[in-house]
């Protein structure tokens, strides 16, 4: 693989996230005199904007011909797309080609994508833990990656030099922590921190029709709802494509739930006392985690 | 009723809030040459420390010392201590005294102190939305008031220049947003905006042990569990003031989740994404009220 400085980097979908990283790729200088930024999307509109504003060295309607100058491709699409992307251009990429991309789900499409991978590419599964409520090109510059985190599951097969490669680049655009670890453990894990999160705040909205409502917030509302400002289409693809991993968080948080409010309906004093102690002590011990800075392994590397 | 200026302040317990109106008066150089802050609080340290920055004019161990010498008291205790001190000292209050409070149920409060108020003194119920993870005077300096909503459930009997007074004083010291109630109004509402936010977020701890899922956190799970970090002794005393609404806020919430959850264990993508599309419409006008600066009327002024 050659320096990140010299590679031509390749963005299919130039949304939010695809933007971000791009931006983040020139803003950082990372790409050097040898090395370009290439995107493709459906919107010519944003492929104009993103030449002229220097973002980009280059746009394309054509995804095959871009594909065919890059060294990194980054797939920026929902994971649906995503897929169909990768059966309609898997003889598009040249050889030796490192591709990865930013699905929010990684059992589905990484199963997919690995039964078509040609020998001759590498494709390093990752979700950068970014994001917006607000989507699209244009909010791209709002879209900070600086002590973010960020995940990997590499497959077997990964060229180990590939898999450097990717996280010196990652951390060179200001992500901070980055963990390694198997599709279905992400899957897990994401399904808990994110998924049940925006279904929490989606149901918090559900059951209340009060406009007038934030005149008695004092911000926890305000932050449990914020995320309820979601794209709707790209979080029921998430929620059905991992809905088994979804399904079992929810009814975990269900009971938890059912359990605190059963003792504030007995009256049960000193039983909420202490599981609220102890539910301080535990949060209290996450926030300590976000002092990390290291690359750790969890979970077992995937089998490709 | 003097001109706030002239006022002589007392505040009864100096924690994170009585601290936090207390700096806020003083910083906002509310009162003047005439005007005094006085404080009594159970920590000698506390006063001391109030003292010497110049917080406060003066300390007392002795409440009924303090409170001769005062013309508005605010009551900064958690509602069992507020109903406590108002018994044992209603007595010690001059006559014509403003006295308000901070405590965030307002029913069962308001209606102990109504009964045994002494036809001279006045009482406005009073609830700043604002506050921290972390209590006491220490952290007072911290809490800002600045675009903060403020709700107030005033009394029949309260006078007029009273309510106005409090409605100045509530604007210097920098809240945006006055809303007047009833107290089953009040409870009703901060059931849902507060509390049954802050059981949900104590929920999702009780059913996540692992102290390193941080590793997996975006930015929703931080934000929805932030406030997990609980005041233990003081939430469950309001939660359980306050449980007939909370129970019922509870339940409204666990249909909409057991909704969702049946649409994505169904796979209904086409109701998800019109649900989901309705949640973001109403959470978006929701966002917008933040924008209104003006004091508002809700409900029904509570009887006396």
């Amino acid at each position: 693989m050659k320096k990140i400085e010299d590679c031509t980097f390749g963005f299919v979908g130039l949304g939010l996230m695809g933007g971000a990283f791009a931006i983040a790729l020139r803003k950082e200088t990372i790409v050097g005199t040898k090395g370009r930024i290439l995107a493709y999307d459906v919107d010519g509109g944003v492929l104009r904007q993103a030449e002229e504003s220097g973002i980009i060295d280059k746009g394309f309607d054509n995804p095959s011909l871009m594909l065919q100058e890059c060294d990194v491709v980054f797939i920026c699409l929902n994971p649906g797309a995503e897929m169909h992307f990768m059966e309609k251009h898997i003889n598009d990429f040249p050889p030796g080609t490192l591709i990865t991309d930013i699905s929010g789900v990684k059992q589905k499409p990484v199963e997919q994508i690995e039964a078509l991978l040609r020998d001759d590419l590498d494709f390093i599964p990752g979700h950068p833990m970014a994001g917006r409520e607000k989507g699209g090109f244009s909010e791209a510059a709002r879209c900070s990656f600086r002590g973010k985190n960020y995940i990997l599951t590499p497959l077997k097969r990964n060229r180990s030099e590939n898999l450097v490669f990717m996280k010196e680049l990652i951390r060179r655009i200001g992500f901070t922590r980055i963990t390694e670890t198997t599709p279905l453990d992400h899957d897990k894990k994401i399904a808990f921190t994110s998924q049940l999160c925006h279904v929490i705040a989606a149901a918090l909205i559900d059951c209340e029709a009060d406009p007038e409502i934030t005149r008695f917030g004092g911000g926890s509302f305000e932050d449990l709802t914020r995320i309820a400002m979601l794209n709707a289409p790209m979080w029921t693809e998430l929620f059905l494509d991992n809905h088994k991993e979804l399904i079992e968080c929810i009814s975990r948080f269900e009971s938890s739930l059912e359990k605190l409010k059963e003792m504030i309906d007995q009256g049960e004093k000193d039983k909420l006392v202490e599981t609220l102690s102890l539910v301080r002590q535990r949060r209290a011990a996450m926030t300590d985690q976000n002092d990390l800075g290291d690359t750790q392994v969890t979970g077992i590397v995937a089998k490709s």
